[in-house]
């Protein structure tokens, strides 16, 4: 074959007969840049060199904004570096390194002509030899802003002709939230087809990480048992980096460590893990219809899901590269550890641990399952065959590299089962047996690591010559991850990151811990490291005093949210400990959608079982429908908790069959089933609203309807659709012991400043009529609302 | 003081003036019996140096079958021999003992005679001296069968004058189940009021648990947020013994590990781990209610929430001892793990293992409270300041005594908290730094031991004399505790254990594990250790054939309901996979009850968000009443699963506040429900019972209610309160895809053979009417059912 190969090459492509496949001509825009030198044109030589003989001829472009004569000297003293692989035969390769140079040819890609003239190269060529073209691969190693223009380019014309196949292969950052995510996805698809576009996750090329799936398929047989919530403990993955973001700045400075290694790489592996497994790992639109749903199906983040850190020399690093004065503070945090979790029900409950950081003690990377340990081992530990205890840490590893084995490698503690591994491409490694990696010597597991150790480029260029989209990250794939990692970034834009010596000196500064479905820094902050002059919003004051004459807690919302929380559990346990029940009656609308989640995800203790959940009001429409009120507190709280079914009370909006026909007589059911229940009427706590025209509950302006008489619940009109309600009146809201009227946000600022002044006036401010004849009223309105 | 002491004893009574408390008499029946001479008159001899000078004058009455002469020399011989304790001064040890053996007297203690005459001499010497009487305590000391006629001598002729307290020391064992307890408590009481019983366990008075309760109060403020399922991982009680059985098979062979250390020693204190902790501790009787409060808080056991082995020579000592032969079988357990859960709020979730046995490798008893862990620690494993690292393991442990650290002591992780301990009985120990317990090293630890050791029958004695009733077992407690156990016992009494080998051979032959709340060995059982001829009830294979022309299923009953449990599973999986949904319609009356919590309980990854659940059948009452089936279904299943609240659906039988009125419409309005829900109303899987007369659902004979016609819910009446019933019609139910028969009980023999034989006669057998026009039918008949 070799020698076929040679005579080949005698000239710069082979004839037609001999190359039935057809002929790829590879762009590389970008080709003289830092990624293009160090993996690039590396990847593309592996690329020849493996594909040499596939029937696919090749010719290599690269292109750059410099002028010919330079640029070309600047990349063929790249391309004269190009190494030999250990395992190639080194006079084949240096045969197919004067080839691949041959085949080689720089372009200035600058105007619109430019590409023309290339587009007229590569026919001009093929013509010439008399090939069919196959396909054209354009790699963009360009910074982002340059996209849209070459795209356009390409697109008008760089296409090849019908039958050909077009590949444009994209480099991160794609975006830095979901708008701008959106907005360039938005241009990118009106130049290029969704499977044009390979995005480049450069970890999905990464051996470790590639082999999760396929590990999973093939050691079905142990895993199917044990790969769900009542088997794994958590699940940490993690990119630490001994460097820090020195002459990076100003890259660094806009995006931070969420943005450059969490939403990406470490997403990606954790879909690899927590996606259900496709029938069939080659038919590539199953595997990326499972990976997009597992990350859809993640819990929404909130600002406590994640800890936050800055080494101590990046202000100063920032402050020298970028010109900012002495009084610049910068919060891009360079350290982040965030508390993933999973709605599914594989998943739900198991903490994902994901942790990225700069000027950290060492470089590693590694995914690392443990499971349970549900063993009890009679024989006491020093008198115990410790070859297969079940007592010890069981786990799996799928070890990115660097760090203590300076290796990918793939670890399987004995004491679960001797994996499954393909021959051809992961060996055993036995040895270093005094090496303890992750609490365990190494003897305790079963170890493999790859028989050729390949550069993650070299595995997706060769991804891309093949047309595995399944390795790239598609356009829904891209948009659920930002959607998903977005919020979190906002809530976080202000907030100061703790400082961190860097390197060993860390020592405990950076451990965290989950509290409740939280995470904290486990150590206080040394005050040393506190910047003396840092004034957040965080450290607004709560303000705490009247509003209409009754109680106000004002704060930033989401600490608003927890302290009603903490105060609906407080009136709970009171209740119960009184009367052993609690009676609670909550309101629709999105407001209460906060205080709904902090109680299902944060109040383990609260008294459900002795908790009577009514609605304040509901629409009229099925239970089931979105619309409803009574699907919205389900969704949010009710199939969290454990609130006996007897005790759930939905207005009877639905009664044979129909909606809110006042003949079914639905409000005086519902009237009869409180009287019944609740001991005078009297609730232990309402909870209600307040809408931009001031209405509460479903009791709205110039109508009477439940302002005025003695009718416990009512039907009302609402202003806006769905029409139908049916309510509380105000005479039963004034019955509760306690009122509580959630008020969140700066739509709300006008409502609440104008209702700060008035009276009693209920036929023009329902809300107003809100005054419990022997109970208490507590004002809880967030500072935007308050203070707009 | 010491001087006043030995002044004071130069006549063997103290005068009036000087001993105003009054006088205790200590009768010790069964003084020359082994528990008498090992511990007892040592625990005599400590109160009485302890309360010399307490107020009170004593006198020691050793009582025994034995003739006076004989006896007497017996005892004194006993009374000689005792020690001084290392921390008394020897001169005055000297002198109390000599006093001691002046105020101790032997009695033959045989027929009521005997009594009246102790009786008379005790009110002899107290007049002569002058005393007032204080009280009595008579120990008992003697074999359980001996305890009626005991107590009826006291209670009719050694009762101390009014007055004065009588409190009589009862040992175990108390019962061996729950109905011999009952009836050994009945007899007591029927001589001694509740108070006047000390049911001594003498692990009450092991120092390490009985500072249990102490340690939780003293340091509440820290156990707080952890004490809680939340925080703890897991619990291990755990009494290890080196020693087997021989000597001793005329009682163990009767009791087994379960009932000789389980049922008292672990489960006393597994309830000061779980009890809430009382207001104020030296309220004994708000001690014992949150006690017993705990106990009935369990949940019960199955036969699987325990494994049992037997030591290997155990069969040949029974056959000596016992004078068996070589074909006796034994299945006593001498080992067993049992797995215990708490329904509490507090703990609902959390393993408890409880595990003793005797011929293991080591003698160590200890409570272990293992938190989880909830860190992440950045730093590399080398490079951390192992100090208070948050990452290492987190436990308290109680350690009872032997093992590793020969000596009771508290055991506290150093990254949890510094505890509070009493200064006066405990004290910091530091040393031993290389010792690893619990699989760290003791300087990870604070540790803590005992400023004077003592022995549990000194403090017990002691604790007898303070009157300090929460040291002991009341009546109350020991019956909860027996009906916690005599299921399982029950359940297991037939079952052969796991031979093993004895000591460290044992190895890791007795490791167990959880599996979805179960427990099972973690090795398979070796072959050369079974017994060759062992013929069990589980032996017996499972028959699978035909019944009226349909499938059967038919084994014990415990593995009927897990067959039933997991084809269930399957038909709801089926139907999700095919139609999204799983529509499952339940009947009510007692043989479903167990299918429910073996679903809720073991089936973990089963599809309830996709499960649609109805009821076969309703009696009209409301669904809160206990009788309702409604209810039984939700306490026993639906509220341990997550099943959406739209997807569940009772029966409307109490409509407009009355139950079950033709003119509410009830039956149309569930039929449309159905017909709304249900595709063709074609249930996916109706799962039905069988009365002793024939009726199925609520589906009667001699009516014709829903037997003919197509009515698809109909009215009828049960010749059984509550007569009025809701039900699907036979024409329904034979629509469903699936139809599941379940059938168990010796009860349900008769009823079973006839319908085996007879056609089709709905009218006089409503079951055999069941015949699914299109879909499955599968009996699931139990043996005894089948076979009477």
């Amino acid at each position: 074959m070799w020698m076929l190969c040679t005579m080949f090459f005698m000239g710069a492509l082979p004839s037609p007969a001999e190359m039935s496949q057809g002929h790829i001509s590879v762009v590389l825009l970008g080709a003289t840049g830092d990624l293009a030198k160090k993996y690039l044109w590396q990847g593309l030589f592996q690329l020849y060199m493996d594909q040499v003989s596939s029937g696919h001829s090749f010719t290599f472009h690269g292109a750059a904004l410099t002028a010919l004569e330079p640029g070309q000297k600047m990349m063929f003293d790249v391309l004269k570096k190009l190494a030999c692989p250990p395992d190639e035969a080194p006079d084949r390769c240096a045969v197919l390194k004067d080839q691949f140079l041959k085949l080689s040819q720089y372009h200035q890609l600058k105007t619109a002509e430019n590409y023309t003239v290339l587009n007229r190269e590569i026919e001009v060529l093929l013509r010439q030899e008399g090939l069919k073209e196959a396909g054209r691969i354009f790699y963009f190693s360009v910074p982002p802003f340059a996209y849209t223009e070459i795209a356009r380019h390409i697109n008008s014309s760089c296409r090849p002709p019908p039958g050909a196949w077009l590949r444009v292969v994209l480099e991160k950052p794609f975006g830095h939230d979901l708008e701008s995510a959106q907005q360039l996805a938005a241009e990118l698809t009106s130049f290029f087809r969704e499977e044009e576009m390979y995005r480049v996750d450069h970890y999905l090329g990464k051996q470790a990480v590639a082999h999760i799936l396929p590990f999973r398929d093939q050691n079905q047989e142990f895993l199917d048992p044990i790969w769900n919530r009542h088997h794994v403990e958590r699940v940490e993955i993690v990119l630490k980096e001994v460097v820090d973001a020195k002459g990076r700045t100003s890259f660094y400075e806009q995006y931070g460590v969420i943005r450059d290694v969490l939403q990406n790489h470490l997403t990606e592996a954790l879909m690899f893990l927590t996606m259900e497994l496709p029938g069939n790992l080659s038919r590539t639109e199953e595997v990326l219809q499972c990976k997009l749903q597992a990350l859809r199906s993640l819990r929404g983040l909130e600002k406590h899901s994640a800890v936050l850190g800055q080494y101590q020399a990046y202000a100063s690093h920032v402050q020298e590269e970028l010109k900012k004065g002495q009084d610049y503070v910068s919060t891009t945090p360079t350290f982040a550890g965030v508390l993933v979790q999973s709605d599914s029900l594989r998943w739900e409950g198991v903490p994902f641990l994901l942790t990225s950081g700069k000027a950290l003690d060492e470089r590693v990377g590694y995914v690392r399952v443990l499971f349970k340990n549900r063993a009890y081992c009679t024989q006491s530990e020093t008198l115990r065959d410790a070859g297969h205890s079940q007592c010890k840490a069981k786990q799996i590893i799928f070890y990115i590299g660097h760090g203590a084995l300076n290796t990918p490698a793939v670890l399987v503690s004995r004491n679960l089962f001797r994996p499954v591994m393909p021959k051809s491409s992961w060996r055993e490694v036995v040895g270093q047996p005094e090496l303890h990696v992750f609490g365990q010597p190494l003897s305790d597991y079963y170890v493999y690591s790859p028989v050729k150790e390949r550069d993650a480029y070299s595995v997706l260029i060769s991804n891309i010559y093949h047309g595995r989209k399944d390795f790239f990250i598609t356009t829904e794939n891209l948009l659920a991850s930002w959607a998903f990692w977005t919020p979190l970034l906002n809530s976080i834009s202000q907030q100061p990151p703790r400082l961190y010596p860097g390197g060993v000196e860390n020592q405990n500064l950076l451990d965290f811990e989950m509290v409740s479905g939280e995470l904290a820094f486990t150590a206080a902050e040394p005050v040393e490291l506190l910047h003396p002059d840092r004034s957040m919003p965080s450290d607004f004051k709560t303000i705490q005093s009247k509003f209409r004459q009754s109680p106000l807690v004002s704060m930033w919302s989401e600490d608003l949210i927890s302290q009603l929380a903490s105060d609906v559990e407080k009136a709970a346990n009171r209740a119960v400990a009184g009367s052993g029940q609690f009676h609670l009656a909550l309101s629709g609308g999105s407001s209460p959608v906060a205080l709904f989640q902090r109680l299902a995800r944060h109040h383990y203790a609260f008294p459900w079982r002795h908790t009577h959940i009514w609605l304040v009001d509901e629409r009229c429409v099925p239970l089931t429908d979105p619309e409803s009120n009574f699907f919205s507190l389900h969704s949010h709280l009710l199939q969290s908790i454990r609130v006996p079914y007897f005790n759930v009370h939905p207005m009877p909006v639905h009664l044979n069959q129909r909606l809110c026909v006042e003949e079914d007589g639905g409000t005086e059911l519902y009237a009869k089933e409180i009287a019944a229940l609740v001991a005078n009427s009297s609730f232990d706590l309402v909870l209600l609203g307040l809408g931009t025209d001031g209405h509460t509950a479903s009791l709205f302006p110039d109508s009477e309807d439940g302002l005025e008489g003695t009718q416990a619940v009512v039907l009302t009109e609402s202003p806006i659709k769905p029409h139908q309600r049916m309510s509380f009146s105000l005479s039963l809201i004034n019955k509760a012991r306690q009122v509580f009227v959630l008020v969140v946000g700066k739509g709300k600022h006008d409502i609440t400043t104008q209702i700060s002044r008035v009276g009693r006036q209920p036929r023009k401010w329902p809300i107003s009529g809100v005054s419990p004849s022997s109970g208490q009223l507590v004002w809880y309105v967030d500072y935007e609302a308050l203070l707009g």
